[in-house]
């Protein structure tokens, strides 16, 4: 199937969307375009030009992400590039974003994917650190899963040498979420105590090397039995299972733990906060609990909110601990703390002390089975997203994915709770 | 007046305490006298030993706190030391004590004091690092306020060379605070900017010299305009008064702080809060806004819980914020962090870098005096008692007290709000 094929199927169950629109959306602020810009083609090339893009068009389960093929050449304004995207993360908080629960984010129709890496293939007026050709991953709130972006250069940072385009996909998210949370966050120390949740995740996997970084760490990682031997050796001290989490650290570490890293919310929030010692100090950065299968789950999400951490300073006081709230997608803003962090992490990648681990890597054609298999918690490392089709696979997959759809229809509703 | 006599007055008005009930009060744990300690005097000399005591004799105002004279010879058990003091330090949780707040102490009659300075008369079994002669100063919960004082060895650190009984005093409760608060919670960092409240008082002062040694960073400290100069000179970048900070804060920085440093509690916590940048600390370190009189103030305490701070996991992960609370008189147990922190801190004061700023000097007879300077903010620094009797003033004193008495029970009700 064609691009354009493609694109006239998606057609047929949607509303049109609209390519300005779309070209527009990491990019809000700028209004003025640019008149000399480096894509410089005749105007109609530009407007026979087309590109795919994972358009999100309504909350619900799997197939409410679409591929789309937009038309029209995207011209970078004032201050931004025009990336040729090779390949894409997939995070929980797309998961979150298109059950609707992601509360940052415009509503539908928009394009989905907070990372992705590829080639400059044009750059705006005032763009000074950037130029044609060079290899540079990206992150924003949303707007990425697309073979071309646009985005503000500063959201842009250029791949180390050695690093293929999935590497660096699965590189900005995952590791400046773990680097915050450890370091500007939890203050981790030599010979501190460690919990992190879903440690066999993306998060949970760049938490691991980092902690490896700091002298005698002690690091309990929760994932499921089957996963076990896999993050043991990428360093987890203890793996344990989450659902005896609480019972088998207290048996290890009795007096308690120095960090604990909660991405679940509800009542692990407050169990976590119970696990520490005395000056210890727990992150909440998620709330993956409410995502207990496809759709929202009005159920979860009332158990969630039910059994929310909640603290009164007194309490705070008498317990001498100190509890943090981590969300990248509100930091996006503070540039200073994105460039420290990402200068720090593409350190420690040249050095070889940290290294994204993909999980596995699917054609945006295959997006259901991506989140499929980060909502269903079956990867160890990073899901990869890549925006070049599957020529190969193309009509086997097309087949695959409706019978997908039917059974995620049949599935929606129904609640997973294993394996956290 | 002497001690026999002083004893007799003090008898008058209240139940006799004994004195073994109140030379456990520092070491309830050790239940095993030893039989060979250093004090080896006869048994007779023992019993006609005696020593002054601040003892809490019921909650209420200023006049609570009793001198009394204990008798009989307190002997070091296993572990512990006898400390002839010289010096008391005097702190805003004595005076939450006072007026029944404190729910960590024991009810009254309890002997008062979280810090003292003197002489290590003598050793129980088992003390290695201390020794006869000693000059040492301890910190505990309570029951330090005396001539005399029975304490565990592990509660006590040596004094460095060339400071004061005075200074020593004034040094562990209000530096290890300060020292905690900045770079155990709030991991102050250089170039960051911070708010201290009460940044003239003991905490405030050791906040102050702990900052200047950290490159570039801002402090803006609250403080009655009387202190503003005084406080310049000691470091705060912005001395700025307490009824408008939240507006001078922001007309300076308008992105708002990195660190806020609470002892106020109450409504003043969520300003605080509100005053973080992205990424910045919030510490609330006790509740100073519920003392407005010498006498507990249901009112103030009411508005006080009304507005009590309080914060749920979401919202703190969209601010991307820490809180952090702080008590000192539950992180007693911590013997490693106490040992750490004093040992950074002595090695600070024998570097010249910070020393204690004794604000005035009382003898016990006058800890009324002392106690109204502190809750009526006129300190600049630390209040310190003295155990021994000031024998001049004697007569003028005791005059003086009584005067006062009676002045505190018209004042007793009567709210103060300014200079926080």
């Amino acid at each position: 199937m064609s691009a354009e094929e493609a694109s006239a199927l998606q057609h047929k169950a949607e509303e049109q969307m609209q390519e300005t629109e779309l070209s527009k959306e990491p990019n809000e602020k700028e209004s003025q375009p640019s008149s000399d810009t480096a894509a410089a083609s005749p105007e109609a090339d530009e407007d026979a030009f087309t590109y795919r893009s994972l358009v999100l068009c309504g909350y619900g389960g799997y197939d409410k992400v679409k591929l789309q093929v937009m038309q029209g050449m995207p011209v970078p304004k004032k201050g931004e590039v025009m990336i040729r995207v090779k390949a894409c993360g997939l995070n929980f908080a797309d998961l979150v974003a298109r059950q609707g629960l992601y509360e940052r984010l415009p509503p539908p129709p928009i394009t989905l994917g907070m990372e992705c890496a590829g080639v400059v293939e044009a750059v705006g007026e005032g763009v000074t650190g950037r130029k044609v050709g060079d290899k540079v991953f990206a992150v924003n709130a949303y707007g990425l899963w697309q073979e071309v972006v646009l985005t503000g250069a500063q959201y842009t940072f250029t791949m180390p040498e050695g690093i293929s385009f999935e590497e660096a996909a699965a590189f900005p998210v995952n590791y400046m979420t773990a680097y915050l949370l450890l370091f500007k966050f939890a203050n981790l120390q030599p010979h501190q105590s460690v919990l992190v949740h879903m440690a066999a995740g993306g998060v949970g996997t760049a938490v691991t090397q980092l902690c490896k970084l700091v002298e005698g760490v002690t690091l309990f990682g929760t994932a499921s039995a089957s996963k076990h031997e896999a993050i043991r050796q990428g360093g987890v001290t203890h793996p344990i299972e989450y659902q005896s989490y609480v019972d088998d650290i207290r048996k290890i570490s009795p007096k308690g733990l120095d960090i604990v890293l909660d991405p679940l919310g509800g009542s692990d929030v407050q169990q976590g906060f119970d696990l520490l010692k005395p000056m210890g100090r727990l992150v909440t950065y998620g709330f993956a609990n409410a995502l207990t299968g496809p759709k929202k789950n009005r159920m979860a999400l009332a158990k969630m909110w039910y059994n929310e951490f909640s603290i009164k300073a007194m309490a705070l006081m008498q317990s001498n601990k100190v509890v943090c709230g981590f969300h990248l997608g509100y930091l996006y803003k503070e540039r200073e703390v994105f460039e420290e962090v990402v200068g720090k992490l593409l350190e420690l990648y040249k050095q070889g002390k940290i290294k994204p681990r993909v999980d596995s890597v699917h054609h945006f054609e295959q997006v259901g089975d991506a989140m499929r298999r980060m909502q269903e918690r079956l990867n160890i490392g990073k899901v990869i997203l890549l925006p070049e089709p599957n020529k190969e696979e193309e009509s086997k997959d097309e087949a695959k994915k409706e019978a997908e759809l039917k059974e995620d229809t049949a599935k929606d509703e129904e609640p997973e709770k294993e394996d956290n």
